[in-house]
């Protein structure tokens, strides 16, 4: 018997309706019956993404619905600013890279929030800036920006806002058309608890100009057929047909509990888990921006971090998340997000004490559990 | 009770294990556990292309695939020769152009194949002709072009012959290595009885030194990415796990069946197929170059194609497939690939006779059927 928990921040475990839905005979998708499935999925993902405007559903990791929004957006030569201070805040720039985009970069210290009057004072400096790549939820580091305050000062120049909500959308709150955020990106497999293979694109008036405007060469990703193909309740390529038919019982479910109580049950996973790394004597590795969805633990001194992913995972099935890039053996990452619960949470933190106890780090057993518990009874 | 017998030419029906196998919990992919999934799913799809060179599993559907090849091997201004024939020939054109790739349009009658004498003749006229593209089974109209001849001719010259091997792959016979096609694309929803999702591209040497020198601007279908991750057993995006796992389980299907077995099934069902409509009195769409994989119909004077395939799908939960683009309301599709058997083709082909009948269509009740049941027979 070996019994796997999965507390990474994506994917994230699956509902039982969600898997259910996989596991049903396959329909076609130019049909009517398809069409009322891609109706419901598209009304029910502008739901989780807080907007009345276009959200396209499309066949790819969340890195392709990445790359749409550059190509889509920018024409070579356009000069882009570049939020960064992780992982997936340097691949926008890698990616704008790619496609002849002039990167502005602004560099944030990994586990530090970006400062908005930073992104102010780059925008009043080069009036040329015509996107500004952020990320919400910077899931390498475990880092939340405030987009709020960002889509702010975006809102008032002739920029637009691209906000990569991989990992925090339907988990931590968002709210595209309040806060300006004129192009947002997602991926299926974190807070919506899907598998990945699809990835989502929500598009603003503001956005929707520049996407008319732009002159970068697109094919599979051109909203432009994703928009034509949706006024008809179609999709331009084959769709991910299972995936779509997995998402409507997914939003189901979230329209269900509601995102302000989806929201809460993240921040309370959050609260419990940074409580119980503190009661373990371990240090955040983002203690002024952490997130709600993943939290990043530096490992303590002596303890190599890959080890101990390593020894969760092989030897007691607790999959949890090492460093990635250059915080490689340096942090561990503890997700809550998606379908987890407050006893999930439990149960990885209890691991953890029992792997960290087998590899000499002192403290006292059962404290970090303890911590978690407190807070959860609240 | 409503009961529905899918006989599409993508998706086809999904064995019980691929529905099963995408039901489970998931798992994350940057594991061991994954890799070997991984490598199990890598070794199976080069046994189904026929090659021993590299085969990557893209997350997209299989126009991402296509685009892929193109990207990867030709930079704007470069001279390709395209062979349509049908809305997935075209659809080769289509991204060339968009990719500022010079094409040059070798066009062939709807519902013939290709003479390889006529790409013969273009490459000797055209040295600059970089790319080749082809389409194995034009899902558009039922025709199979001969790629083994195509193959001999292009083998000779600088350049690659690149196959749309969407519909055809692990349904009819295609040697990547031995017939000399250089670039294979393919999707999961066809012969692989998966659902879409998956897009597939093998590489030969030949084709790795054009990849190597294109100048197309790319990032998240650059092959080179692909080929750097594959090497240590890894994608180089989130790849779409729980597609993989089942791609497993249909690529164990495959193997215990054997491809020659599994060519030698549907070449029965698209001869029970060809002799039913026959016995029906009705026209085949390709008489001289018909697939093993779909089989397409002309509509009878008098009988909207549109209607009937409505008909059998929204009264009966028959469904088969119209036609497309210029062939809309002439034609239906009746597909007999992936997993799909003899009394599927049964079922099929006696609904086709109550609707015909239905829409005071004149022939002789169960004709059709007998004349499939006579071929299955021996």
């Amino acid at each position: 018997m070996r019994k796997n928990y999965l507390l990474t921040p994506g994917p994230t475990p699956l509902p039982p309706q969600v898997m259910e839905a996989m596991a049903r005979p396959i329909i076609h998708h130019r049909t009517p019956q398809f069409q009322e499935i891609l109706i419901e999925a598209t009304e029910g993902i502008k739901y989780v993404f807080q907007t009345s405007g276009d959200v396209f559903i499309l066949a790819s990791s969340g890195t392709g619905a990445m790359e749409a929004a550059v190509i889509n957006l920018l024409s070579p030569g356009d000069t882009a600013l570049l939020i960064q201070g992780g992982k997936f805040g340097e691949r926008w720039t890698e990616i704008c890279k790619a496609y002849g985009i002039n990167a502005e970069v602004l560099d944030v210290e990994w586990g530090k929030a970006v400062d908005f009057k930073d992104i102010e004072k780059r925008l009043k400096a080069n009036p040329n800036i015509k996107v500004v790549f952020t990320t919400h939820c910077e899931t390498s580091t475990g880092v939340v920006n405030d987009i709020e305050a960002i889509g702010n000062v975006v809102k008032n120049t002739h920029a637009v806002l691209v906000v990569d909500a991989i990992s925090g959308l339907g988990a931590i709150d968002l709210k595209t058309d309040a806060w300006g955020c004129d192009l947002v990106v997602s991926g299926s497999q974190k807070g919506l608890m899907l598998p990945p293979g699809l990835g989502f694109i929500s598009v603003s008036a503001k956005a929707w100009k520049m996407i008319e405007a732009s002159k970068s060469v697109r094919y599979y990703f051109d909203l432009r057929k994703s928009k034509k193909a949706i006024d008809k309740n179609d999709t331009p390529f084959t769709p991910a047909i299972t995936l779509i038919i997995a998402l409507v019982e997914a939003l189901r479910i979230i329209k269900q509990d509601g995102l302000e109580n989806i929201f809460r049950r993240h921040r309370k996973m959050a609260d419990a888990t940074r409580a119980a790394m503190k009661a373990l004597g371990l240090e955040l590795f983002a203690p002024t921006a952490a997130s709600d969805v993943v939290t990043s633990v530096k490992a303590p001194v002596g303890i190599d971090g890959e080890k101990l992913v390593k020894t969760m995972r092989d030897t007691y099935g607790v999959t949890i998340a090492g460093g990635q890039d250059e915080l490689k053996g340096k942090v561990f990452r503890i997700a809550h997000m998606g379908f987890i619960e407050e006893f999930d949470i439990i149960a990885g933190i209890s691991c953890l004490e029992k792997v960290l106890t087998q590899m000499g780090y002192k403290f006292q057993m059962g404290s970090g559990v303890k911590a978690a518990e407190e807070i959860f009874l609240k």
